[in-house]
């Protein structure tokens, strides 16, 4: 199935991009180009990558223009060379002008981190193991990136601070046990939210498992200890690595037995893909 | 003079991030950690660089308590090492462990663009060349991936679409000649505004300077080329250069004599500096 | 623990409310009341109940001046008989008059929730059971009807379709086989989300649990069934009833050993409770 | 002539609604539906009453697919029993089973508040009375609560604080005299608004009759009380009982010879009409 | 008693005055002035007029920094003459630079219109007639040009659409006759409402004055026909005249006896009063 | 070329202009108009002028039927004679009645402010020189009030505080000397901004056009003084006049030889036009 993104709730989004770029009106557009003249753009790659976003740029024309037509030419998810044109682009000059910019800053982006993300998927190829998002995303764009990273084959954490708990060391550090904690939690909690406890040592993964966590956040461990919690654990919680995670090493980890590995590079860290609009 | 940060405009932007991450509320906290336990936690850099945004994450715990104090140890443009403790954050536990990915989020990301900045800067250093920002920001983050730049010794470029002119090829391809593009401009703009034109040939840059352009933004030239257009051109309009600049190219570039330099990787590709908060 | 509030999340509604009162300006204290006079009102109770909203009625009064001060004299959840003064509050007698009405609105219906949900955890007071509310909650009241509950002694569903699965007959009608869409959800779904599934009869029961999910909804069961579906799935998945639950019928369902009962009246249908704000 | 409804006025209302229950999207729907997929539901009575709110029901779907088509069975305003089909609904199945919960939750009240408006309405059958709402209503629905009370056959006493004046018992213990209010009053008032005074004893009445109040709040008047103060005001005043109304002694107070009789309870405690969406 | 404003009703359109003047921030301001310099200015009057919106101009600089202070020198509504210092204003340069034109130009407007009401409220001094605003106001600014009006010594009519009726031609064009359109109103309308119609002959005063209307628009009478149509309906009906209205012929229209003249003019044309902030 | 107007940028203006008026709604219209009546309007114009804002006035209409027609008779820049019908709007007569006020409060001022600047550009024709707008327009109008200028065939100088530099009195009188502030503003603007320098003396426009600025504003100053600065800067700074211009002096002014003159009574004082819209 492919990944889901629901425009509606991006959409607030995309207007204030828009409005960040266009301020009182785009001085350039209005003054060089007629109104009523049509034309045709491409998007075209200057790398290669995963195309992420073009329903975002799509929006993006849409609300300067709705009779703007995007054809996408490369799917989303799908992998691109150098040179490929990605999507054809038909409508207004001024439309396509005015928004050019703010959709390209989405789509490089977006594709950028779907881009790194499947590489991730791709190291772990084969393995019974999640690759994850996490909460380290741009703010005010979370809702996008998370779908970026699902489009390149990884999966979503929680969204925010309200939908799961997850019981960190800052947290333990002000309320003492790891016991005491999720006995709190699991008390007050509606009975539809997992909890998750961070652990650094294996006497805290045991301490969790004894109080009951849903899922450990394996934070940090050498490959050595990840093994060892893994034994300990497995079955008896969602087992999820995190910490230091990078191309090189993902794949060790993933042969720990771990059931997910969350990567803050993912969405802080992925360098834009190199895409242009070109008019025909 | 230090960068200038005006957080009457950004706070909307921290709101907003505050609020994508902490919906309906932070469970977790809420669940495990009571009201009224003071803590002081520690920001800390888990590899080197270029500091920017506390203010912003100042602003992140204010918006939760006015009461957090978070007291700086490093200045905003400063460099530190892999260790340094950035800050010292003091305050309601609660409102600490709700802000902190936030603050985070916005430090990690605004500490890149500042660090790559500076390193841009530092390959130019002793030439009277500025490196400039783009409209290739984060949907949303453009106020304070500028502010970030500034805070690295870089310059911002116009800020969108409404407070300069930019003739680009692809307004070219619509409207015909610089010559009338740039007339038509001239024609019906405000007094206060300038005139920049892209070029990629020689023919253009004098086309451009007949037709009085104040800026000429030389794109994706030669090392070759760009040292002609400067002959060509300096003195006549100011010249920024653009296109495929990396730090292994960027002297040679500003050597050209070129009076500015724009790079869109400082905002789009910069990656997060690791930085934690840890509760003493 | 008392039920915890975060008056930064409710604040927008109660501008809201607030600005929905007062339009252009209330006339009447405008004209009638001079600046600058100090006054005393008591909240005083019209019946018994048991209390919830003070601290929203607080902020009512607080939004319209930070000078205002609300004593409560009875706490929130305790319950209260009717003539008992529940607070006081002091300050400039506009603010008052302005704020009266729009207070009184918050505190009669959520105190209204709370003696209803209180009347139902008490019928079933010593049995291991949850009474829980659901998402037939007044349009944008949602995140203070959910207090209410807690205030009463129950707990809360999911706040809304985004932080949990719930598989109902709809769902079904168009996806197929529960099977079915439970395995579609667990390969897409973040691993810090619970599915949950609604049942009519025992076979759904079945196949729920031969699907894994993790939370069976065992919806308008006769009390037979629901005994048999409890004996078939208990300790295998949560089990929650609801349909047609009552204060009379209520406490058999629990006998039952579901784990939870959620009642969409506690907020579509408690009555409001008389509070009034009286002038010394 | 209907009751009338300015959906551009509530729709804000829906919007925000929708969106307090949608989050960051539908997780059930978008995992177990696919797109494309058209269904048709029917809007099921699960009791008697009288329908109010079907517009706002459509809008909630139109806010998620403007190509959903709500067709009323049952115009605004009329009795059904248990068992009528109230309106049918075809559309995208996952703009229905989005919209399903918010469409209901605002079709079970208003129609709860026209159908408690009903009986009383009913109950004064043929005599020249009103029977009129408050400003006790939810907070953020007072638009539809009214209009749901004019559905009923009711009428709409004032909308807020600023379009009409209602001089208080705790306005006058801040002011002093009724003369002294009305007169405070009527000096600055826009000649276009109307002035009220409630009064509590035939003192007041007489008072705020020589003072010249254009409407008289009899407040809590036993109906002896009543029945002399009509007979001391009508024809010099426009007269309206309040306080301790029920469907029991509604008659009485208008066999008073009162012109209207406002009820808080129709908005602040109508139980909700037992309404479901089915999929054929 | 002096005219009331509350500054919670006209903040967000000071708000948004400031966010349209400063954007992205006042570059001339933050580059030239540093921080923490204290300076004081003075309100210069630059001809005659009467003062309205000190309190306006102060909420500007409140909003860019809660510690600058305005001492006003002139009171609300006081005649000054042209060189008069209309307060002081003392704070960080900053600030005061940043809000400089804003508060001007809602000074200006608002004395404008205060000077101009003055002016029409003295040609009819010692007569028992109210000079009155219409709703033909500057788009956004409605609320606030209505108290200049009142600072002037004039009176408001009804605020908008929403809080009186007014049938006017237009509707009458539609409706058919006066009393089918007084009688449909009267059936449905909130009896704290008032119903105004407006007559430009002598018939349809006669036609609503038997309609029952409570207010006669007399709109562009001659001043012979105003005086008939006075005769006519005094103490029938409260009596308002209207068009073409100017400072020559207002007390003779007012000597006619209406109670009341409104005048467009007051808030769509009354020129700025000339008004500067100079630094000491 | 026409005057450039982007409705997106001006329909929030509109949409809260609507919201002011309507509020909870046109009583009036909705009580005596039946919905579906369709009727047709002339806006008929009561005096001469030059017509600015038709597009405005269709937008309102649109928000609140976009079925409405408005077909313009006179074009945007028109002159027009009293009795002129501009425009004909065909519709259903509840969205015209509902929005005739709003389009008409903003044709009348937009095509004041178009009028009266027509006059003054009248004034110098043949001369090289512009006629411009201030900062001193309406607060929240500013975008519709340049166009308006636009149209009138003036043009418009920076638009707020964050688009240019303008080094006003003030400014100095903190900053210190003109060159110091000049080099201050230079260092660090960005190279796509213009930097403006009030001079009230002719050693002030020594040292400014020193300084390097590129824009001077000659306020206040004396036709002999001017003609000398002029002689001073022609050529080397774009010169601006300002302050105290009127129609009698201002060709002048212009014959002095600066390049723009700039009015603030085009924006702050224009008189509105009287334009009325009637029912065939």
């Amino acid at each position: 199935m492919p990944a889901l993104l629901d425009m509606r709730i991006a959409e607030e989004t995309v207007r204030r991009a828009l409005q960040e770029d266009l301020g009182t009106g785009d001085v350039t557009t209005l003054l060089t180009v007629p109104e009523g003249v049509e034309v045709t753009g491409e998007f075209l790659a200057g790398q290669s990558g995963v195309l992420a976003g073009m329903p975002v740029a799509e929006r993006v024309f849409h609300l300067l223009d709705p009779r703007v037509r995007v054809e996408p030419l490369v799917k989303e998810g799908q992998y691109f060379v150098s040179g490929t044109v990605l999507a054809e682009v038909r409508g207004e000059a001024r439309a396509l002008l005015m928004g050019e910019r703010v959709a390209l800053n989405f789509l490089q982006r977006l594709s950028g981190i779907a881009t790194l993300t499947a590489r991730f998927v791709e190291m772990v190829r084969g393995l019974p193991v999640r690759i994850c998002d996490t909460r380290k995303t741009t703010p005010g764009l979370r809702y996008l990136e998370r779908y970026a990273v699902r489009v390149g084959g990884g999966y979503n954490h929680r969204f925010g601070l309200y939908d799961a708990v997850l019981i960190k060391d800052n947290h333990l550090a002000v309320c003492g046990s790891v016991a005491e904690a999720v006995q709190r939690v699991r008390r007050a909690l509606p009975h539809t939210m997992r909890i998750e406890v961070e652990c650094t040592t294996l006497q805290q993964v045991q301490e969790a498992l004894d109080a009951g966590a849903d899922i450990l956040l394996l934070d940090n461990m050498s490959l050595d200890v990840l093994q060892e919690a893994v034994r300990l654990a497995k079955g008896r919680a969602f087992l999820e690595a995190s910490g230091g995670v990078c191309l090189e090493n993902v794949r060790q980890i993933a042969e720990t037995g771990v059931e997910a590995i969350s990567i803050g590079a993912l969405t802080h860290s992925a360098p834009a893909i190199d895409i242009k609009l070109e008019f025909r």
